[in-house]
């Protein structure tokens, strides 16, 4: 997830701006205009780091002085400062927020990804922990990111990214061998196929019509296993299969157990516990 | 928080936009165009119903025909359908996720607010339940708004809101009253002014040079009913109390045992529980 | 009013923009390119520094040295080098009228702000001199802000500052009562309620319901004199009174005269004389 | 200057978004939702109707109905209604004073340009008055539409409406023939020529190389006399003569005797008196 | 490429407003306003027709009737309407150039993607044709739509669809095996791998390593040849193969005979014909 | 065409949006981040350089450090390095094909231009080279920049750039006297007024009522020598003659021969062909 940084800007920028309406009216009555100060972002809770290249570039962005004391994709420790930043405080001051609500968020979702990451490596599954599109409105891209940095696969960022054919084409269009059929005739060889299935059957039916991906969606862990023995018995082993629905922490190696390949849970973005934050003045 | 609804349109389409990206290869690949389908917006849960209004605006602005059938601040029921759309079907399709990841946020943060009010009422506290600025990057108009519906007050939606000196202004111009007194001076009458203090000394120094509302930061339980009986006791209990910090769900009770005037929380907008809501085809 | 410079930038190259158009055509034609030029901004009047800093910051944003010889705020006199500007000749060409417009508009609003202010405190009066919303289109933030540095009051800088329930509102409520009562309910603490009324009886009863700005609005001089001491002798002293209407330069210390607090005067923003500014080339 | 509407569209929306910032708070706690009014907008005082066209594409794009009951450039009675709305009672009055604000700067540019123009006319000159380019800031647009509807002749509305070598141009350019033969080779044939001189010497050097119109500027009517004599006499009648600088309305009929074709005035848009307008609900 | 038309409203209008500048002065100044007239959009020449849907959203998001005679994909005949508009006249002679401009480009692309592809079906060759990114500056969408219209593949809309690791990625990271694992351990399962490869034997180190695709790049047609029996015979003969570098009409059917699967030609967006249509008024 | 860097920064900003999308996927995987390369922008044909400035402009915004080689307007060899950029290696790769497109186009048009121009030239031709509006949708300044470069004439950047009275206004208004008066009398004085005609009388007429230009729309080369003979006997030799329509390559000459001023050609910028440029990594 590679975007110059300029473009970045823009959408910090938006962001920054949505808080500073009007303008900034406590710094600007109670602090000097031009006072260079230090300031510390400390965690209050171990978690892993994201956020540090988002937060960073805004705040130079912003013509400030960023030392990030750890990189995306690092565990923090509780108590740990982890970003420096100097210059005008009341630039500082106004920003704050919003540094901080970017990294909280971004460090949540990374730190809940690589917890349920770690679960499946102690249990030598193969799957990979995914997201899905449930992220908050207008969050793609960071939530997806940093799913990314907590060892997760961001899965479709937007709609362009993949076809998947769900629930609801079908319902439409009814049969998955027609609707595998007229995707491969209208998309571009540049794009994956992806179907959800609710059957066992089903997923046999798209891997035959040549699916590269099989969701298996609200499946319990045996069913999950007897549509993984089906495909690899009838030699569509190579087809990558997606669990989706019904996966928590709680059961999650139970799903694993099938050598599924991805396991995708909506909660990485719907459900965030941001990670505890705060900006500390260091020095006049 | 009344904001004419072509204006909302834009804000929501930039979210539906970053979706579709180029564009959604699936609906286009296998659902015809011009095919009139109708479908309905069901939840998974009990919660209060949020961001139905900004669902609306924005199936009514992609020309879909939308029957809400819950208002926003009604009581849902698991299984219970909250919105009828109907229209194209690869316009519903390409803003499905979008209209979902709206509902079930605002849901979500409406539902946790109005517990903990009713938590208030049933314990006959005074206070109100307040959210902070600690919302997910971007979206302070989307969270507060939520944050209403639930029944609680929004706090400063943004920057130009409110004078709130905290405690980085304080580290820097040093001194509580100067701070009031340069924001008495620098500030416009229409500004109410508010002070984060960590001692009751401080609230008293606060309450004297007029700050309207003050922010006890960290307190204990007992600490806030000895700041407040030490205003009442000075004749400052006109004064505006809010406590911010350590309020959690379990504890909220013996803070609103001090009858102060607002307990803030983070966690309302910061650590927010999507409400599980799904979109169905019901009738090609 | 602090907006950290890199929103400023934002909106100062929308209005430099309209004045492009497709591309500066004369110096395009006659200046050659990469040309280093130096210039001065003169004033032609005695007035009140304003938009030096926004002119500064667009010239700057536009790689050009600038050297501002005045602080916002500071007298000018007449023939007075306000600003110094170096650099590329087709870039202070192109922007030339879009500096000089901001700084006229700007002074002229701090000008005749400043001269009404004195008038006030020449006569020992202390009520504020206040700005209205009633500003060039579009142009809220600079023409407050220019009120700001002229030492008045800007009130509202937009809808979201406070409540102030106006002769509208009241049409369609009623009742100042019911209206008040209303908005405190409805409203978030950190909002002051401010209603404007047409007699002292309901300047009364706005008190009673607990306002915290009464607006006298088109009230003669010794009407203004009657309510405010119908509030005394009730015990509403503390709250705010706003004089608003038929306020004019000649009988503006009749209105001071009876200890209000706010005096506002639309025509500070919808009537401004520009200031007498130009731009000449010192040195090629 | 006709601009689709959905275009006009887009630039009212941002100076409404400007005033409702993050909502009108006032409405949305005193006022019902859906609640159907009648306003009229009513003229305080006498002058030429402007800006009808632009407050009616706002209010229609804000859903509003809306009947104009003048035309642009018709003459307004003290007293007398402009135009009636009706609509939702929020989004009337939170789009109220922007509604006005545009009417009240467009219809005192009007007002100001058909008295000025009327005033040529009674005297037989054939002069066109036209505004400058002093605009506030981000205005040009609207203040120009508001000239041509006063029946001035709106000027380059951007700086690539027309080459126009002015006093820093020639400046740094040296001298008057060489910089219009630059600007000939180097312009499109769709572009006119305009030069700016200092003395009838020079006016005759511009005419004799070639430019369209020459700019007198900061001449006394003698010499804007003896200018025009000079051309005429050596045969460069032909040439557009325009005044400008040091006209104001007390002297204008002094420079227009000489037939000079254009006299621009800077005060027409940089020094704008607001016509006095409001908004007054009629009917719950 | 579906994209809900409300966005595509945007595009298009971002393209009309850099025509229409400050207004459009010719129609301005001698149209009427509010007159109605229906006006016809003709070919010139015979084509595939394309962009028929992107100028009926622009032209009705202006309000114009639009009856579009030919859908897009449909053969059009020299002198054949295809489309007729009506309404205001002001308006369609506004953005009569920028409708035209529209739908002649995206025919031009369509009808040489469409002549190509016939070609190959003639040949009876299994060959895609597919678009380059080598569009006009910023109009891959309208590019590459009118490629899938003509009948050709879109190829990679923008960089986020696929990985595709070229000459310049190898150049880096020197080593085709190294790139391609690192490709798939950085991505995500939903996309593609695409190898741009100079040789026979990277091919099938490409193809070892699990390359979903692989590009031929300046291979002549024997060596096409070459690398295709040489992946076939070391069973890699499911990796799908493009041709892309030195393809041109005349030795497009030497390239095909291999059972490439795609050939890629920059020609069809970088250096377009554009199709001769014009707007002519058919009735006041 | 001068605009200041900083607002062509935003255009081209957006151009490389549209191809970056969610982000490059490409470099993101398999090259390092902050590593350090050399680029060069090769032509592979002989052409008239144009593009640098804006390609510069883009890579500079990009933190790129770049170094032009050769001039827009200089002449290019087939092999010529015509740019070398260092930096960022992700950055380079991301903005690879943006600045290729921009320079490839821009070169195009400058090329075909110049030839046409020479070809003039050599036949002692005084006529202009000149574009129409027929540009790649949206691309009006990049494209009639590439004709300035290129030594042609850009004609109308856009509808407010002159009067211009065509076919389709008259099939409205009827009389091309009736029009051009109109067009005059509601027109500022700054904008010149060409018409279209479709005969010599109708040349002569437009001549009489004042037209600065006439377009001979469509003439054979003998009917532009007869009208041209008509104007100059009739005494208006002194108005511009433009022929527009018909003209290609293999007749320019003819057209030529009857000495009009201006000869417009819509094929220079609807049917461009992109000049065959590349970057190759240099130096690791």
């Amino acid at each position: 997830m590679f975007i110059p940084r300029k473009i970045l800007e823009d959408r910090l920028k938006e962001i920054l701006s949505e808080d500073i309406g009007e303008g900034d009216v406590t710094s600007s009555a109670v602090i000097p205009p031009n006072l260079a100060i230090k300031a510390a972002i400390v965690s209050k809770e171990e978690g892993v780091a994201a956020g540090m290249e988002e937060a960073s570039i805004l705040a130079e962005y912003l013509s400030l002085t960023v030392k990030a004391k750890v990189a995306d994709g690092d565990m923090i420790q509780n108590g740990e400062v982890i970003m420096e930043i100097k210059g005008d405080a009341r630039t500082i001051l106004s920003a704050e927020r919003t540094l901080l609500n970017l990294i909280s968020r971004m460090c949540g979702i990374a730190t809940a990804t690589r917890t349920l990451k770690e679960k499946l490596q102690k249990a030598g599954a193969k799957a990979r922990i995914a997201a899905t599109r449930k992220s908050a409105p207008g969050l793609l891209y960071f939530d997806k990111k940093a799913v990314m940095i907590g060892g997760g696969d961001t899965h479709r960022v937007h709609l362009d990214d993949m076809i998947l054919i769900k629930d609801n084409h079908l319902a439409i269009v009814g049969d998955i061998e027609a609707a595998v059929k007229k995707a491969k005739a209208n998309t571009s060889f540049s794009k994956k196929i992806e179907v959800e299935v609710t059957s066992s059957e089903d997923a046999l039916k798209a891997a035959k019509v040549g699916a590269d991906i099989i969701m298996l969606d609200n499946f319990s862990p045996q069913q999950v296993k007897d549509a993984s023995d089906l495909l690899r018995k009838s030699n569509f082993g190579r087809v990558l299969l997606e669990v989706s629905g019904n996966v928590k922490s709680e059961n999650l190696l139970e799903f694993a157990a099938s050598q599924v390949d991805i396991i995708s849970m909506g909660e990485l973005t719907h459900s965030v516990k941001g990670l505890d934050v705060s900006l500390e003045i260091t020095k006049n």
